[in-house]
């Protein structure tokens, strides 16, 4: 009696256990990423008198515009990704790919690009695509894959504006969360 | 005797679950969606005449065109969502991206774009990328990221088009699949 | 006691197989993937002259270019993938997407695209991005999804450029790599 008893009990632990592990891939938690890293993001557009500083240009410019904020404007950048907010600081990665402009009553925007790291703590690529809905303090992306030192990763990235000066310069900070790490 | 004999079997049973659940990751099945969402999507192209009313500009305008349909064509969008063919229902969300034209032989296109959500019943988004086949009846894309109430979501979205007005305006039906709900 | 001492050993086994068991995500391998095809990517630059054969086209010219390596510069394509390095031979799928110039110091490319095949053999689409780091003889873009024949896939693809023929062709070998299949 008492023995079948304790069978019963170690088999309803071995069963509840199954039971979480079989859920477990639903358990990730916003809060709770596998790695997390605050980078910045710098972009200067090229204005033509610019190219010495220059880290982005315009490749569209639609002869008739939707609107007046700059629907349609596509930019492709190769911009330096740093630690801290300092536009010179050494770089830790590259943001390669583009932004484009895709509203006609406000301004808000759409972005594609991967992240290149090649610094002494991190070698690899994350790729990131979502909508950058400006008007919103803090706005998410997906991050969609990874290789490398990132291999297989998957994630979100809050962006939020850090500094904007006119249609020159802004900054982004970029709130890096993965929650899929191997 | 009988007493080893039971614990074999139970042994036996243990393992060929651990078998099961280590192999769990295998078993999602286009036919079992964990969340499914059918909605349709409306884009209105500028034509420089209607502005109040056009959702999307064409941003390139390749001088010398390869083949006749439109091959380089590509179109930024933030077109309305709604949960019935209706133009003019409420959306219930807006996709903003683009889409080009690849083919020269026929009508073909590729898309991405940001499905965002911002309805009593959704917060979030759903980002999305892939072929548009156009001569197909159904073409499947890829649900490739989420966030917000669609954290870490990944899944399939078949188009099938639901009308076309020249080239003023046409629907696409979005049978949206999720199979990665967190 | 000899009893006792048995239960315990098998209830350690159960948990470290449990332990395993959760913790079984983390053990995706660069060396293990589900499934491996490698595949050669054509690509013939529309010059005008060439309709019959042009593969891609140029979509944006900007007016004042960042620097002298086509920084800006966005290539639409439908290209043949292949089994061999024969740019004649019979396609197992088609690419169709785009890549841009991103970088005034050196030749760099972004890429975003969707692998369709139509074959005996494989039906369905990949859907791929990533930089195209060209100085790198290997270069990692990510396998952000799949549909059909490879259902939710992800996974990585190793680029190599296999032949450059001035800027009128090149060809690009494809090491394709799932560790995700379904």
């Amino acid at each position: 009696m008492e023995k079948s008893s304790c069978y019963a009990k170690i088999l309803f632990i071995i069963l509840t256990s199954f039971f979480l592990i079989a859920n477990s891939k639903t358990t990730l938690k916003p809060h709770k990423p596998c790695k997390r890293l605050v980078l910045y993001y710098h972009d200067i557009l090229f204005n033509v008198t610019n190219s010495a500083n220059a880290t982005s240009a315009k490749v569209s410019n639609p002869p008739n515009v939707l609107g007046d904020f700059n629907f349609g404007m596509l930019v492709v950048f190769d911009d330096p990704i740093t630690k801290d907010q300092n536009l010179v600081s050494t770089p830790v990665a590259r943001a390669q790919g583009f932004y484009l402009y895709d509203m006609k009553s406000k301004y808000n925007a759409w972005f594609a690009y991967t992240l290149v790291f090649n610094s002494s703590e991190y070698n690899g690529t994350l790729n990131i695509m979502g909508a950058d809905i400006i008007e919103e303090k803090n706005r998410d992306l997906s991050i969609v894959g990874g290789t490398g030192d990132f291999f297989m990763a998957r994630g979100v990235v809050t962006l939020s504006t850090d500094a904007v000066e006119g249609f020159g310069y802004f900054r982004l900070k970029m709130d890096i969360k993965l929650y899929e790490c191997y």
